[in-house]
């Protein structure tokens, strides 16, 4: 019989508390909230740690700020390259221009107008900063961020599979963990895996009785399934109003954090996350993009039963086009 | 030539200190959050004092709490009694209820199901609680007020015309200045006056040089004309979608404070808060009602110049019918 030393994982604690000095000042150190509604229909005590607040409405901006903060003089001057039509595209922006340095940004075609001119709006005043628009059905945006990248000597940063983006998302669990205390619960949404690894590695760190629990929508369960299969599956680009979390596979270094420190993965339906958008909207007063609601839907709609425990939720962006979401919220009543 | 002592006016900065201490661990300390794009659009440094945020969705929690923890222990056994069709009278009933009396909210016939409902809902488990439901149209709601306090021995807590309700809302300011340090403008929304004149004792106190600007809806500026003449001038029950501020003339208690400590009174319009409850919606994340939007309007849309200014913004509400806040930001956009 051998024992073997398990590999070890992309990040650390450490890199976290790194991570957290690096925002000071830059990320907003976001509100944690409690409703009186939520702890009744639950049973237990629930704290929303709401990144629909953090800069440019996601948690977004702490992976991209960490890492870009790290650049050499050399990468900086070059600048930063990222493919994304979400979050993580403005988050880049923004990050560079608070930074100094130039982005370039490729975005698909038919990206709403609303994203493009926000992402547009961070690069203002910015040089060589752009965004490039690609053919989502007969171009690979991998292909074109890497030979803009070769071209310009740029450094392109992925949307989660990095480890200074993963560092960079988990301070927002250690923030939530640094006001609550220790927490028995701990619901993470599930795209790519950067925010809930983080979070893991944070919540393991500040709180080691936390379970932590991730939350991804009912059509695309790939981390579900690749935790069950103990490999990496991909699917199809599932049919979700979670936009956020519309991967198609966890990343080769967020999955076996994933593996390590999260105790499992469970589901909820679009329907689920509108009458959670609509939660939000009436009971803390709060406008949630449907990703950001996968985590406390699996709490408020009874998926994940927490009765009696102290429970962290992450609620991760607040991104939605807003006749998007009036049509969301406005639909027949259901709440 | 004689020199006369003004008279003293209803409330104090001992009395706002007395109420924070009282609010302790009852009252959310709501966040104070900011935004580059209202910074960038104003040229201030703006600070945005959320109670939309608070319990119940709104500031008047503070006064009712501050109003009803001050009650007789006879007075606590016989309960309270208000005439609201709106955030007072779910403010009354909450803290009734936390407080462990008994409540009666008198209110019309044609209140919003929701807000019968939210009502009742925090009157749950207390004894003889319940809402008495009036004829706007036939009825006088104060007399039906008045008969009730005088069979029952109840005591009436006014929504605003009463030196512990103004108290408690001057606690908002207090926390603000408290987070924020000195201000050069602070803007807040007028109905009756009693956050107003809260908020301008608490700043008086906390950071004498402040400016303190009141906004009313354009349709109903009974407080801008009672300013001009000197005296409470009575208005019609103005058409406006900021319901809060649908009252037809300032207290005899908060009017006098109004006219010693508050610079000046601007107006906006039913437009400007659509566009700002969308710019809420879309910049911070957050549901906020017409009346909460009237600071916040009168500065981003301009009515009061601020630039290079560190303004303070009270965000005064967040409760508003989900089906009616869609169709409002839902409409054509204009932001």
């Amino acid at each position: 019989m051998s024992l073997t030393t398990p590999a070890p994982l992309a990040i650390n604690a450490d890199d976290i508390a790194a991570a957290q000095r690096r925002l000071q000042g830059h990320a907003h150190r976001t509100p944690v909230l409690t409703s009186r509604t939520a702890d009744e229909r639950t049973g237990a005590q629930v704290f929303f740690k709401c990144e629909n607040l953090q800069r440019m409405g996601a948690f977004k901006f702490r992976g991209a700020f960490n890492a870009l903060a790290q650049f050499t003089p050399e990468q900086r001057q070059r600048g930063v390259i990222a493919f994304s039509s979400g979050n993580h595209a403005q988050a880049v922006a923004l990050s560079a221009r608070l930074l100094g340095m130039p982005s370039v940004i490729v975005m698909p075609h038919d990206s709403p107008a609303a994203k493009l001119a926000a992402t547009r709006g961070y690069q203002q005043g910015q040089p060589v900063s752009e965004v490039v628009i690609y053919d989502r059905y007969t171009e690979d945006r991998e292909a074109i961020g890497r030979r803009l990248a070769d071209e310009r000597g740029m450094t392109l940063i992925p949307p989660y599979d990095h480890p200074h983006v993963m560092a960079g998302q988990g301070t927002a669990a250690a923030e939530l963990l640094e006001d609550t205390g220790p927490l028995d619960l701990l619901l993470v949404c599930v795209g790519g895996g950067g925010l809930i690894s983080g979070c893991a590695v944070a919540a393991q760190a500040a709180s080691p009785g936390t379970v932590v629990i991730g939350v991804e929508p009912e059509a695309g369960n790939d981390t579900q399934q690749s935790l069950a299969l103990g490999r990496i599956v991909h699917i199809d680009t599932p049919r979700t109003i979670a936009d956020g979390a519309q991967t198609q596979a966890s990343g080769k270094l967020t999955f076996p954090v994933i593996q390590r420190l999260v105790q499992g993965i469970v589901t909820v339906s679009d329907e689920q996350l509108v009458r959670t958008m609509r939660f939000f909207a009436e009971r803390l007063k709060m406008v949630v993009e449907p990703t950001g609601c996968l985590a406390a839907a699996a709490l408020l709609e009874g998926v994940v039963p927490a009765k009696g425990q102290r429970v962290g939720v992450i609620v991760s962006g607040g991104n939605v086009d807003l006749a998007r979401y009036a049509e969301l919220i406005g639909g027949a009543a259901s709440a």
